[in-house]
């Protein structure tokens, strides 16, 4: 690994002195972060932590730069932890909060202990100030040698140091939390043996009991239908709150507050709707709460001629915002946790709605957590896979090499973990201890031996790993890696493509090909460019359009398979099937989209998942898929090289009368107008190209930076 | 490794229901204690964590235990974390301190998330109690299937959970803190700029401040010797205090507690000596101390004919209380931290004095950490090899299999990190990153290719692993290491004999035998029994009694030259060296043993180390050896089957009248008593073996538990 350290120190030398900010080792705040995340989950009352592996930050660092000033410096320190200074390898007295810095070369180093937050410093001078180019390691590999004089090595490994946007003193990493904004119920009504409050649509936050009355236990029943909030014995998530004369006791975590007129819960829930229920003799005066929400910026937009869609746009962007908290989330009410499957779609429709490079990168770093990698990224093997997939496209979009240099040795790791684990065709198949997910089915999936569908995955996880280990100067890795994916990619046509059936087949046990075809492989060989052209449009009719394949009820394959349909020109019957299927939401009164939606399903039937009767998330993230296909294929927009220094513009009306909307890049962003007679678009940065089919056929045009450019259809 | 857990569980669930305990994941306790213990080091005022990886807690593990009741049961549960109790796989409400457990059959599970101490439970009811039969995870790999249905995985990795003696819901472990005393000084009397206090011997704890008058800053210079504490730019450490009207601040840690009459300072220091300076108007009333020490018995004993050498073990015992702390650190003065080379001894030696099994196991746990592994122990070649035998030696004198099986898979990793660092050879050499360490020499030790002292280190680890596996149940581990073992050892002698000059060379470069012949490889070999009888023989004379070869300094190696000279029946020598060395240092007014002494230095050439005037440590564990030499090769006690299932006595007077003295077992203590007319031994348990020389020649007698027997001589 020598090397690439290397390479990561030459980098964090050359990179040039960023804005004065907090800074810690790469990856340990966002870890440390994630698990206040995943630790808020409950269940009806209790605490529900992740069941696999949770990592935590490297309780001991040390941070480093050189400097060379002009005249002495007083620089001001601010840590979290407990921390020594070295100056040119001599220990200082104490922890100073002001530190003078004597002119000329020198070496300064501040080493941090704190176990129970991320160690993190904040430096800030006329010129010195801590940034990203700052070095660290958790292990300094520093030693007094026989002379007694104090050496370093050169085994110690070195990161550029991680930041976010913690830009004074004050504003301490390890005291972040989200924004919050009051809000009021819109409607409220007796119910059964309480009060039923509906805040009008899908949210987020801290409920506030006000002016309550008497002594005793107020319960609360969320929903996000009336009938689970209703459903004091399934709802999936309550809270019991307990008065006496002078305190409040929230029972669910014996946590005891002196008592007052108005008390906000210490834990943020999902509703729409809200049933308190007091004992006898009490009275709750109203209830209110603290909306909690991402600050990030709606960059993205689109607007049509249709205001059905229009609206699934929009319920889809509310949904997205619900879902993206301090990492993406699946779902907001009932998991509450970091999934790499569902992460990786909030990624692509995150580039087409807020851009959010940060969002990103941290549950990039979540889900990876540390070494030694013991299972799969939330114990299931196509998370993994997913997880590095997310990495190539975030580099596509973002063009961020810096951030692929350091998540480069957990790519590493988590790859030889994969690795150690192939048979002898160098293919994965499930083993004991992994879980292999695929999609919540309504018919049968085989999980047996080869799967078609992991195979995929792991090829294109192959590939990520030699484009990111060229990116890490990894030459080596990148052309063992590269290797590797080509092998994998030779055996996939011979081991599951089937002439008959022209198509994949699903899995491939003990050497021989199973009957079942599934749509999984297939559609995703075909956006991954493994089909030939022909073996595209056989699919298209074999099994994408081939109703005797086992259909997909989840949105989250839904996201795959209409991407795959737009990529083979079906963007008229995309754009049905979006009404239909997210306009049927729609019609079913959702504010917010659904983990799971079965048009032929009626009433509360579309609230049971899990065979709980409120098992269903009606706040998904993976429910928001039309954000990516309608910036992605109607607006057409997606970067050829990283980070949109060139881009694709290839729009699509899908039968509309005219779309318009704009698509982010990393600084600025593509707008997009589409009618039946003409396609304008206008970009601040990047190389763009239209491709569009005209009366006298397909047309390419070029979109210099700054220029409208218009094309007649 | 699948293996390995299963036979874990077996043995979990075979295991006698321990008496109710505070339980958490074995090792992570140890591990998170050792943080506070390593953290406490400061050097002039600075803040000195360790350079090597610190690692920390399992910050979610989740504890589980099977019952079978009569009769319901209200267990009350204590946590340190947020937890969820789940019966028969059902989520119960909240985190009751108080919990009915029902009638019959059942699994209790109760999972536990803590940041920032480690996760830990005690739960109390008549008949179900936490303790070392419950298992513990870190990844409990739950999930619910298609079905809707959660199931467990024959994949998690279940461990027997972790204790120590926290035996009420009150201990919490956490919270844990050594024994104080309040002690005085003996002497005091003005010094330059202000008072200087003696209390009298080494000593260590927490300073006390009394009745200071006027505002300013008290700095308190501290020191082993009185020129350190006077030598206020070179004593090795120090601390300020400032004084205002209404305050008191730490200036080190900048830490203000409000103005009173006795301020007892946070952090604790080693001294004998405190030269308090006050700013000018102020006035220092007198100065205390917090004595703090570790609660263990001094069950070992040993008395003898000559004063000195019952003073010499007496400050040996005293000198090893002072540095058997949470851990068996080093020295108390400077380091403070914890250290593999250092703490093999302290094993051995306390198997001789406190037969404390949990400090043995706490710094074994700690010095280990968690992987993944980066660096050697404490990043020392050597250090991580005394760790193996340090278990080899652990169980020898315990017999404690159980602990074994907890450790193994780090052993498994650790050795794994070894065997990934070989050459081609199959030896060990010192590669980038590695400290090759072996001693403190006078002479110039050369650190280049193959050490033979390192090979035959990594032959005793290789033999180790061969029986832990065995103990574990990981038979084709212990088939491999056992072979590893044979190949290395047959190697030995053909890589580094050196028939000429009788004795192991000292190193092999490139494959050819360097001309330097060093004690090390030689003394070790001697006692690991690598030798034949007539290479011992020779050893003796061509390294160990020839002054030609470069002689031992450190107390350090002279532990293990001893020994060897006992084993090679040189008594009486060591006995005069003992005298002379360990005497030596009680003449020059030592009242703890040192990291070093060279009788040929002056004055305070004493106190000089590492470069620095008071560099050296006055009070060093490796400086107690005849504690141990005193046991084992003059009482002549050592096991000869684990735990002292068997034992043999070889008594030597060695020159001296009489000898008496106590040798602790797991259980009791075996009692012998030597003059020259008779040996007389009594133990309460194993089954013992005299062997001594008498008038008629050898004679072997057995000690049946519980009868002392005489033998004359």
């Amino acid at each position: 690994m020598n090397k690439l350290y290397l390479t990561l120190m030459a980098f964090a030398m050359s990179a040039a002195a960023s804005a004065q900010t907090w800074i810690w080792y790469p990856g340990d705040y966002e870890i440390w972060l994630g698990n206040k995340m995943n630790n808020r989950r409950t269940e009806r009352g209790a605490f529900f932590p992740p069941f696999w592996k949770t990592d935590t930050h490297y309780p001991v660092v040390e941070f480093s730069t050189k400097i060379d000033l002009a005249a002495d410096e007083e620089v001001e320190i601010a840590s979290e932890g407990k921390f020594n200074i070295k100056l040119d390898g001599k220990l200082q007295f104490g922890m100073p909060s002001k530190f003078r810095l004597p002119a000329g070369k020198h070496s300064l180093n501040i080493k941090v202990w704190n176990q129970n937050t991320p160690p993190a410093i904040f430096v800030s001078g006329k010129t010195v100030k801590s940034g990203s180019d700052w070095k660290v390691t958790y292990e300094d590999k520093e030693w007094i040698d026989e002379s007694g004089k104090a050496s370093d090595t050169s085994a110690t490994v070195y990161m550029p140091a991680g930041c976010w946007n913690f830009n004074s003193a004050e504003e301490k990493p390890s005291e972040f939390s989200l924004s919050r904004k009051p809000m009021d119920a819109v409607q409220k009504k007796s119910a059964k043996d309480g009060m039923l409050f509906d805040f009008g649509k899908e949210t987020f936050g801290y409920l506030t009991l006000k002016n309550v009355e008497g002594n005793g236990t107020v319960s609360i029943y969320y929903g996000e239908s009336p009938e689970e909030a209703l459903d004091t014995e399934h709802c999936e998530t309550l809270d019991k709150i307990s008065y006496t004369a002078s305190e409040i006791t929230d029972l669910a975590v014996n946590d005891a507050t002196a008592r007052k007129p108005e008390y906000t819960l210490g834990n943020s829930k999902a509703f729409r709707y809200v049933y308190v229920v007091a004992d006898n003799g009490m009275k709750v005066g109203d209830v209110g709460m603290d909306y909690e929400f991402s600050k990030v910026d709606y960059r993205g937009s689109f607007k049509c001629s249709d205001d059905e869609l229009n609206n699934i746009w929009n319920v889809g962007a509310y949904t997205m915002h619900l879902t993206t908290r301090e990492f993406f989330i699946d779902g907001i009410k009932r998991d509450r946790w970091v999934w790499s499957g569902d992460a990786v779609q909030s990624y692509l429709m995150n580039y087409y709605l807020f851009f959010d490079s940060e969002t990103v990168k941290r549950t990039t770093w979540q889900l990876r957590g540390k070494d030694p990698v013991t299972s799969h990224i939330n114990t299931i093997m196509d998370y993994t896979f997913y997880w590095f997939v997310g990495i190539y496209d975030y580099y596509m979009y973002t063009g961020d090499k810096e951030f692929v240099k350091q998540i480069y040795p957990r790519m590493q790791s988590l790859m030889e973990y994969v690795m150690g684990r192939t048979n002898k065709n160098g293919m994965v198949e499930g083993m004991t201890g992994d879980w292999v997910f695929v999609d919540w089915a309504d018919g049968y999936l085989d999980k047996k031996g080869e799967l078609s569908f992991e195979q995929v995955l792991f090829c294109r996880s192959l590939q990520t790993m030699a484009l990111c280990a060229d990116l890490a100067g990894e030459k080596a890795d990148a052309e063992k890696f590269s290797k590797l994916a080509v092998s994998l990619k030779a055996k996939l046509m011979p081991a599951f493509w089937n002439e008959e059936k022209k198509a994949l087949v699903h899995n491939r046990v003990n050497g021989s090909q199973s009957y079942a075809v599934t749509r999984y492989s297939n559609m995703f060989s075909v956006f991954f460019d493994y089909f030939t052209d022909e073996q595209k449009q056989q699919i298209k009719k074999s099994v994408l359009l081939n109703n005797n394949i086992l259909g997909i009820t989840t949105p989250y394959m839904r996201f795959y398979e209409l991407e795959a349909l737009c990529q083979l020109g079906e963007h008229d019957n995309v754009m049905k099937e979006m009404k239909n299927y997210w306009g049927g939401m729609l019609k079913e009164g959702a504010t917010s989209f659904w983990e799971k939606y079965n048009p032929t399903e009626k009433g509360t039937q579309h609230l049971e998942m899990y065979g709980r009767p409120y098992g269903k998330s009606l706040c998904h993230a993976w429910g928001a898929s039309p954000i990516y296909l309608l910036g992605k294929y109607y607006l057409g927009v997606r970067p050829t090289k990283p980070g949109y220094e060139e881009y694709v513009v290839e729009p699509h009306l899908g039968g509309l009368k005219w779309i318009e909307g704009d698509v982010p890049t990393p600084n600025g962003c593509i707008h997009v107008y589409m009618d039946k007679k003409v396609v304008k678009v206008k970009s601040g940065e990047g190389k763009g190209t239209i491709i569009v089919k005209t009366k006298n056929g397909k047309k390419i045009v070029s979109v210099p930076a700054g220029e409208e450019v218009s094309v007649k259809l």
